[in-house]
């Protein structure tokens, strides 16, 4: 048993579900953070950091993500009485801002946050209750300029970070085509929108699950509900065969609009060449009606996709005659030709009716970027990496405080997600560079290897005296090799005497020990005794520099 | 009266002690921040990012300052009923970490850390509860080899972020002198060194106030006591005059040394110059007796300080037979030597006893950084703008949790005091370049406006596209005044037709306006009309690039 003088002792662990990160952890995120903070503020954006800490009454009570409800937050009471907590996002905050200082602010308010948020909800593997969010929003802007600038910065944002062009899509959709899909499958009322909201929500989350149940398990949310392997029911929506077939329509309409494509080119010449194609299908008039005055104008033909055209063609039918239905293709539509006018082409934006997104408060587009590569997951199975960011316009969300309705939209990055592909890429977590080690043979001329570690700072390069107990060479050495230090400076009576040091290449040497055969190295010495005044000189040299 | 619709809306308000940071004072501090990390780099520390959240058991219930016993912790209860707590400072956390994966990490640890820290006090105005720390420590590094390193580091650290040498010292002293001071004084005895600790704890805190309270306050306080203006009377240490009198010894060392300084000049050549003052005093063989050994050796006597040599010889006498206050004398002497091999001259850093800080965990160094250069302060006063980090050895703190004493030692800096001091000097707060703003005339050809932001920032130029209502377009020329933009870019359908855009230099056109004459700018043009396919060159051009 442990003596009670123990048992007094704290545990030195971190709370659950909370971690801390070391040295490349924390440089490669900064790192990264820092390229995408560099791209928003091309844009216009500026940096707004505000406390980790805010009234509960401004955060609001509801957690975005309203399907999972024992999330909360961490919060307590202050000598007040009034409840403080840990902000759950960059998003409230950011209202609770552009409510306070709506007067100060510039309109159209640009802004960009990172920073970390604190979730108090169950921990798990890779769940952590601390995570990081970096985020950018427009507040203030109505039209979906704003939604297109966001898509086109995220797609700057990606390619500066190091996620090549073609290894990741973001995909637009808008709130209000669904709007209008609802209304023709008689879950929204125009004329009452606060009715059905409960079937609504049902349908939101059933299709925005479409990757993991299948076209079945859909349907059957949709419909009188579903029982899953664990025999636990969900509650359909409640939805007739007729009004599902509708919503089905539209969590089809991808593959849909890839069935008719084919179909069109092999009526049309064959499987031929992409541009032949593009340009037969203006050539036959492939308009969508009702907004074909528009198309016409600035935006030259060429820069315009089929498949986008296509597929707001499928949405147009779909949304019949539903106003809302009809003003959201409008707005795909228009945020298409600001897009390709900058040049982002389908190749990095592509309209795509499979993008949801849980959350209730979207109210216009709403957008989502996917990595496209596959990496194996801890099965060994080959899986498509999948959402690295995503977002859309929530126009209500400053109007708890102020009661006046103020338009956003804004992007939040998966930081952690992102960072992993960019590992998974090998584009960062290389071996980080360790410092120069210089050791210590003699503890009563700490001046002179202070002085050594001094010389390689000025030139720039990381260096440091070993500072623990000198006593035995060999932990020393132990401890360079456990720092990943390139070279370890050594001068004992002997070299002192000479007016020379020793320069051991640590990672010569851990390769000539892995190695079977010293004949490979036998050319590059893993020691060299040099002149103590060219020190920096020659540990330039064997840093390769 | 609010009608109870309006009454159940949430104030838009930062919880009270908090506040938000906007535009560049976001960006300054991390640019401030980011050269400090280069610098921790390059002397071979790592990066460590601890939660925020920590247990209230590991964090201890000690606060740093125990003067101030009102300051606690945001802290609440988790669903397991432990207490959670946010971090108050980077030491604690650093502590239980050092303790947690004492098996893994190297040793000695040297470790820096960046980020906020949260005390639950009361607000007052410039006093926030949220706040930024700034540390560097090593773990496990027994001499005081280390304390130098972290000096010379510090004096890197300033320099690098801008402030210039000779606008800076940094000042060191040693715990163990004071402990010796405190044996002769007769309040601290070797053989049971819990005995007198209250007394001594009043002594550390009066001569911490020494600036404040004057010589008089101060020997009040090591006497009965003090009563200040308000009449409050706070308790004293109770010592005897004759007690007193070796405590103010210490605390007018500074003072003390310069008049023997004087005295000596005064005597040998009257005024002369200070190499001559240097080079007697070492040929008068003012030794520090005792230590007179190791001082020859390695270091070249023309880099030893008189004032530094007269300092640790009026200490030593000062400390009398404390064996400690012996030691204590003779690791400043090492701190000096290993600074002097690396060319940091007194100039930069100084033996100083003036140095206490209240901390009452510090068990060797103590070290104090003090920006020497005026700033008026709210009253129109030239007042000398203070210290702006510190920090010293604290060898108990991990024990806490494995029983086992580990040295450590470490810097703060104080983030804020050091971001307000470069912007007294004009090194930080210049105007920051907002974007360049591309003006809306015309709202069917967004597309054009877009691609004209999207060609300025592909030549790497701040730039976007206003996107309020365009219907007033004076709005939009306010708004480009209030985001401080350079330039503004106009193109309505006349300019389209001719192909061209205009241009308004709005820093030129700000100046025109304030001056009384337009003579000194009739060379320069507040406005210029060229060929769209001019715009970047055009604007590059006038932002003088």
């Amino acid at each position: 048993m442990a003596s009670d003088k123990t048992a007094r002792r704290p545990k030195a662990e971190t709370p659950k579900g909370f971690r801390d990160y070391f040295g490349a952890e924390v440089t490669e995120r900064k790192a990264m953070l820092d390229a995408i903070a560099e791209v928003y503020h091309r844009y216009g954006f500026e940096a707004l950091e505000t406390s980790a800490v805010e009234t509960v009454e401004a955060l609001g009570k509801f957690l975005p993500d309203v399907d999972r409800p024992n999330e909360g937050v961490f919060g307590w009471q202050d000598e007040d009485k009034d409840w403080l907590a840990l902000r759950y996002d960059l998003t409230a905050p950011l209202a609770r801002v552009a409510a306070q200082f709506r007067n100060d602010l510039p309109s159209p308010y640009r802004r960009y946050a990172m920073g970390p948020v604190w979730r108090n909800e169950k921990p798990g593997p890779g769940r952590f209750r601390q995570f990081y969010q970096c985020d950018a929003d427009t507040v203030g802007a109505p039209s979906v300029a704003a939604d297109a600038e966001i898509c086109a910065m995220l797609s700057d944002a990606l390619e500066t970070v190091g996620i090549p062009r073609g290894d990741y899509v973001i995909r637009v959709n808008n709130r209000k085509v669904l709007n209008g899909v609802m209304e023709v499958a008689g879950v929204l009322d125009p004329a009452d929108p606060s009715k059905f909201e409960a079937e609504r929500g049902i349908v939101l989350r059933a299709i925005d699950k479409i990757d993991r149940l299948g076209e079945d398990g859909v349907r059957a949310l949709l419909g009188a509900g579903r029982k899953d392997e664990s025999g636990d029911f969900t509650k359909g929506a409640g939805l007739s065969e007729a009004q599902a077939e509708v919503v089905m329509g539209f969590v089809g309409a991808n593959e849909r609009v890839t069935q008719l494509l084919a179909r069109q080119q092999d009526v049309a010449f064959g499987m031929g060449d992409e541009q032949q194609t593009r340009e037969l299908g203006y050539a036959a008039g492939l308009g969508v009606p009702g907004i074909a005055k528009k198309e016409k104008g600035n935006i030259p033909d060429a820069s315009f996709n089929l498949r986008n055209r296509k597929t707001l063609e499928y949405l147009l039918e779909l949304v019949g005659p539903s106003e809302v239905g009809k003003q959201g293709v409008e707005e795909l539509l228009e945020i298409s030709r600001l897009l390709a006018a900058q040049g982002y082409g389908p190749d990095r934006i592509i309209i795509d009716p499979g993008v949801v997104r849980g959350l209730g408060y979207y109210t216009g587009p709403v957008f989502e970027a996917e990595l496209t590569f596959e990496i194996l997951d801890e099965k060994g199975r080959k899986r498509s990496f999948g959402s690295v960011a995503g977002g859309g316009r929530y126009d209500d969300l400053v109007k708890r405080f102020t009661g006046q309705a103020v338009p956003a939209t804004g992007v939040s990055i998966g930081v952690d997600r992102l960072l992993a592909a960019l590992r998974a890429k090998g584009r960062m977590g290389g071996e980080a560079a360790g410092p120069v080690v210089v050791t210590v043979m003699d503890r009563d001329r700490m001046a002179d290897y202070f002085a050594m570690a001094s010389d390689l700072r000025k030139s720039n390069i990381r260096a440091e005296v070993y500072l623990g107990n000198p006593k035995n060479f060999g932990n020393q050495l132990k401890y360079a090799d456990k720092r990943a230090s390139p070279v370890a400076v050594i001068q004992g009576s002997a070299e002192r005497e000479k007016g020379t040091v020793i320069l051991k290449d640590l990672i010569l040497g851990a390769k000539i020990a892995e190695s079977a055969t010293l004949e490979e190295w036998k050319d590059r010495p893993a020691q060299v005794e040099v002149p103590r005044a060219d020190l920096v000189a020659a540990v330039r040299k064997m840093l390769g520099q």
